[in-house]
Parts: C-alpha cells; sequence; structure tokens
C-alpha cells in the first residue's frame, strides 16, 4: 500500500483560508512540514509556515515547482479545477484525497447519484439543464423543491427554494443557466454530520455525529451528543463509512444528514471531501482533532483515537462577532482566532468550543 | 494597566526549540502573528511561522531590529541574557515575563533567597565561591548535599551530590570554578510542579499540579492528580501564587516541589519562568494548554480555564522514542512530534498524552 510519511516530511496544501491554516498548525504538532499554495497574498494560513506559493491553481509552472517541492498534495476545499489536480498527479506527487473525491463531490448529480449507487439514500434529485428540464422534473419531483447549481455552492450560494408553480417561473435562468440538480424538499427533524477519517490501507474512524443549526445556511453551532437514537447514530456513522469505502477515500471526509421521518430515518445532503466546519468540535471534546486526523490519514499512520471525552457545544464566530474572543471567557470556554486581516458581515473568522461532563 | 494585545499583532518569541515552537502554535490559534529569534538556523520553530531572525542573543542591530517589528517579546529559556532583555526594553518594546523574573530565574542564589523572603520555603543553601567556601558550607549544612552551579544548569547539568567527606574535595574545581550554591539534600517522597499564569492586573490562574518522575536527571513522566493529600495540594498552588505576585509574574511560570515528611510539607526546589515540560499534559487534559494561557497572560487577555476535564501521564520522548510516533496509537493517547532535524540520545524529541477519565 501507499508508504507512511515520517515527521519532516512536507505536505502541500491546495487553499490558504482557515481549514488550511487549521490543518497546518495540526501538521507541525506531528513534527510535518507545511507548504501553503493559495492565490490569495493574504490568505491566513500563510502566517503559520515559512513556505508558501501566491500564484493561481491554473498556473502550471507554479503547480509543478510546489509538486516538487512537497511530498504529498492535500486541499482545504473541495473545487480544486480538475486541471489543477490533473497536474499534482503528472508531477508525480500523490494528492490526498484523491481525484474521485474531488470529482464526486465538485458536482451535485455525481455526488448523489454516486451516494445513492453506495446504497445510502438521498432525497429524490433530478438533473436539470433548462428551464424545460426543470418544469418536468417539477412534475415528478414535486414542490416544495429546491434548484441548486450543480457546481460551485457553498453555504447556500447558488440555490433557489421552489415553494410554489410560481417560483418555478425562471428559476433556471435566475441561477445563471447552469446546470443544476432539482432536489425534493426535505422536512427533516434535525441536521447532524459525520465526521470520519480513512486511510489507504481502508482503516476508519469516526467521531460521534453532532448536531447542526444554521443560521441564513451558514452554521452556527454543532452539538455532540446529537439528539438522535442509537440506531439513527449507527446508520449515520455506517453509512459515512459505506461512502469512504466507495470513494477508496484517504483522508477526513464530512458526511451531512437530514434525520427525517419522527427522527427516526436519514438521507445524505451532501458530503465534503475534506476537513469540516461541523467537526471543528473535535479539537476541545477529543485527544486528536479532525485536522490531526487528516494529517495522520494522509500520511498513511494509524489512525488516532475518537473517542470522546466531553460533551462538546462549538458556536461559529462570524464578522463582529469574532471580538469576543478578547472578553472574559466563559468556564470551559476555548476560542479560536483564524488570523484573518479583514472583517466582513458574514465571514466565518473564528469559532468557540464550550464543554461539559460527557452525560452520554 | 498594560494595554490588551489585539489578534493580528505579533508576539517576538527568543529561542527556537520546543517550547518556541509550541507557543508559536497556540498564538496561531489565538490569531496572533509570531517572529521566532534564536541564533540556530535549524531551529524546529522556524518551521512554524514564516517571521524569523537567526542572529545571536548580544546582536543588537537584529535585536533592534526584531523588537521594532513586534508587539511584545517573551521568551523560551530562562537563560536569556540580561543585555539582551535590557536592549528590548530600550527599543521600547514590552518583555513578559519581566526583567526581574529572569534575573531571579538565572542565579540560584537569587533566586533561592528570593523564593525564602517571599515566605515559601525552599532547602537549606549557602553561597560558594571557593573551595574554602564550600567546606565551610557543608559544616553548616552537612552532607549529603548538593553543589549546583549558581547559573546556566538544566537537565541535572552543572550539579554534583556531595554523599561523603570525599566527595567534597576538589568539587567546586570540578563545576568548573564557577560562582555556586551549597543545598542541603533533601530526602523527599515525590516531585510536583504547579504550572501558574499571572496577567499584568494580576489575575492568576494555576493547573493541578502533576507529579514528575526524573530519570537521568531528565523528566520523564509527569502524572495528574499527583498523589498528595489536598492540604499539600493547596500549599503547592499558594506557594505558586505567592512566587507569582512576589515577581510582579505575567506569564506562565512553571514551579517544582520536593514532598517531604510523609508527604506532609513541601520545599521550593526551582522556579521556571516559562512554560514548563512537566505542563506538556496541559495540552491533552484541560481545554486550555500552558502555551495557550501563556499567549493569554502575555497579551493581557483574561485568563482561560484550568479546569481539567481528564486524568493524564505524559511521557518525555527522548531520543529514539521519538519512532513511536507513528506506531499504531494506544487508546487516549496523543503525541507530539517537535519537528527537530537531528536525532540524538537522550535528546527531547517529543511526548506522548495519554488521558483517562477523570477520577479525582
Amino acid at each position: 500500500m501507499s508508504k507512511m510519511l515520517q515527521p519532516g516530511a512536507t505536505i502541500g496544501i491546495l487553499g490558504g483560508g482557515q481549514l488550511g491554516r487549521m490543518l497546518a498548525l495540526a501538521a507541525h504538532k506531528l513534527g510535518l512540514k507545511v507548504h501553503i499554495y493559495c492565490p490569495d497574498p493574504q490568505s491566513p494560513a500563510f502566517e503559520v509556515t515559512p513556505h508558501k506559493t501566491i500564484a493561481l491553481y491554473e498556473d502550471r509552472k507554479a503547480l509543478k515547482a510546489f509538486a516538487e517541492t512537497v511530498d504529498l498534495v492535500t486541499y482545504e476545499f473541495e473545487n480544486v479545477p480538475a486541471a489543477t489536480a490533473k497536474a499534482i498527479l503528472e508531477f508525480n506527487t500523490p494528492l490526498a484525497p484523491g481525484a474521485k473525491a474531488l470529482a464526486t463531490a465538485q458536482d451535485r448529480l455525481i455526488e448523489k447519484t454516486f451516494i445513492e449507487q453506495a446504497g445510502v439514500p438521498v432525497a429524490p434529485f433530478a438533473n436539470v439543464e433548462s428551464q424545460a428540464e426543470l418544469e418536468s422534473a417539477v412534475q415528478t419531483i414535486g414542490l416544495p423543491a429546491v434548484l441548486k447549481t450543480r457546481r460551485f455552492g457553498y453555504d447556500g450560494k447558488g440555490q433557489k427554494f421552489l415553494r410554489q408553480p410560481e417560483d418555478v417561473t425562471g428559476a433556471f435562468k435566475e441561477l445563471g443557466e447552469n446546470p443544476c440538480v432539482l432536489e425534493g424538499f426535505v422536512s427533516f427533524d434535525r441536521e447532524i454530520s459525520v465526521i470520519i477519517a480513512r486511510t489507504a490501507s481502508g482503516e476508519t474512524a469516526a467521531y460521534d455525529p453532532a448536531e447542526n443549526v444554521h443560521q441564513d445556511a451558514i452554521l452556527h453551532t454543532s452539538t455532540v451528543p446529537a439528539q438522535i437514537s442509537d440506531h439513527v447514530k449507527q446508520d449515520a456513522l455506517g453509512a459515512a463509512a459505506k461512502i469512504a469505502n466507495a470513494l477508496d477515500y484517504v483522508g477526513v471526509m464530512g458526511v451531512e444528514f437530514f434525520v427525517t421521518d419522527a427522527n427516526d430515518h436519514l438521507v445524505v445532503n451532501e458530503i465534503a471531501p475534506r476537513v469540516h466546519n461541523s467537526g471543528h468540535w473535535t479539537e476541545a471534546a477529543c485527544l486528536i482533532s479532525q485536522f490531526e486526523q487528516h494529517m495522520r490519514a494522509i500520511a498513511n499512520w494509524p489512525l488516532g483515537d475518537t473517542t470522546r471525552h466531553s460533551d462538546v457545544v462549538m458556536t461559529n464566530l462570524l464578522g463582529n462577532d469574532i471580538n469576543q474572543v478578547t472578553e472574559a471567557p466563559t468556564p470551559h470556554t476555548m476560542v479560536h482566532h483564524y488570523g484573518k486581516y479583514e472583517v466582513r458581515p458574514g465571514r466565518k473568522l473564528g469559532h468557540i468550543n464550550q464543554i461539559s461532563p460527557k452525560n452520554s
């Protein structure tokens, strides 16, 4: 199988945002070096390592120099262009998670088809490449439904909720006439997510499911344990493992679920082939955070312990919320500040974890 | 009082070893930038920030450029030359912990005198600046005793154990005819330490005492909770606070104690005006590690929570022990690798924390 990277090896990270930064900090804890590649000169991850490349993801020359400097490439975001991933491999540098995970997660149609074929339930969906196809899909799937661009959506962007027939009119145009999927609206009781790690050797380890609350389509809190039955918990962990195995996945992945039917069933909302905002709680309530686990997985080390020692609530700090970090801390509270240069309303700038003794 | 440093400010750290590296990682978690100053071009802390100066501590020109770039200077080792500390202040940059803490901790005679005057017990001691003074001190203090150089001792270096009269002959010369102290040997039941933080505003917060086991005069394990009575624990916490207050200390400090007289009394062995190896357990068993707490203290933020959520054993990885980090982890185990370039026998290269549910 894949060889084990030794401490002293260099991990290349595509993307210099908070996830890249937290991955870099975790890599350093394991004695690994980090090279950050990002087009934005103000990337917060540039502050935590001496090795950086400021270049476009399409810049083959820069990619070549980067790939030749590092022992393995990973990424903090799923929208790494396919050509970038391909170039890394052409320059003989391993990429983890692999190109299949990227290709699957980048396109909602491919993603949903894949998950369904892996034997895990998703909401009913249909491909939509024109207004006519949208209208026909609405006939099949019914309303309410959600029209989503197949690519480049995040935090609720690239989506339109279709409640009644009038909303359907012109909806395809409103989303820029991009290829879309129509998803049947899932009336859910709660949203949960599972953070799972898998190594090239096929070892998997998952953390307890988190219960997520969104505000304005952006994650607000993750609470662990989630208020779900043990069988739903086991179903979620099983589904995450099925998807990770089917993708031959290497690294940490987030799987988001809707819990439906009086808290009794699950459908997958989406997967993220990377560390995930709803896993930031692991930093405070587990010995090994999702970031460190990702490094262990891609370095092909034995996975770390995912046991949770405490109950926990993670709260995102958006925009001016960030000013809380220098305030008097409440008991059992940890803050994480991403070191971003600019405070903008709604921008993710940090998070807070509050733990309490484990109840369940 | 001192102003509060905001995220985005730069902390200058004198010293680029593992403590500087772990301080830098903690600073990054709080959105602070870090500039490492160290003469050794292979300093492991250079790998975790883009800002570094490779220069001697005596290089005033380099110190000036460094001091002018950063918002505050701290250090990872107590042997920062007095002239270096003075220069930083001359260049109008705050230094924390302050020059008084450095001067006190750098000289065992000053240190012991200071602690005694603060009302905290130490072993009987005497100043020794010649073989004649040594012989006279032995008359007063008795044998066994330990002769220690007043300056630059660490991990058992610069010490000679005097068991019987023959050991006294030539002992002063053996330690290089440097100024020494003779300390009465303390027959102790166990060794403990307290990690305490203090802010410029006088707020203090201490972690639970750790019980330390040394091998070949180097820390081997720290176990928390220590097997001590509640009154010894309270005495240790009280003594640490007394010393921190008397020093007008700002930052995290380690205070080492001997527990004597059938586990009933304490004497201070020594203080370290910095984060301390016997506090590495806080990284795994508390929400806020000693490193993060040090950053909060010197940035004049409210101190973080020192509650311990788990029992813990920290084990140092010396020399080839470091190869354990990529082995299959035992349950509830976290490793930390310092990213040092060279493996040498006895060199501190990493540590392991193993936690278990809290019993006391």
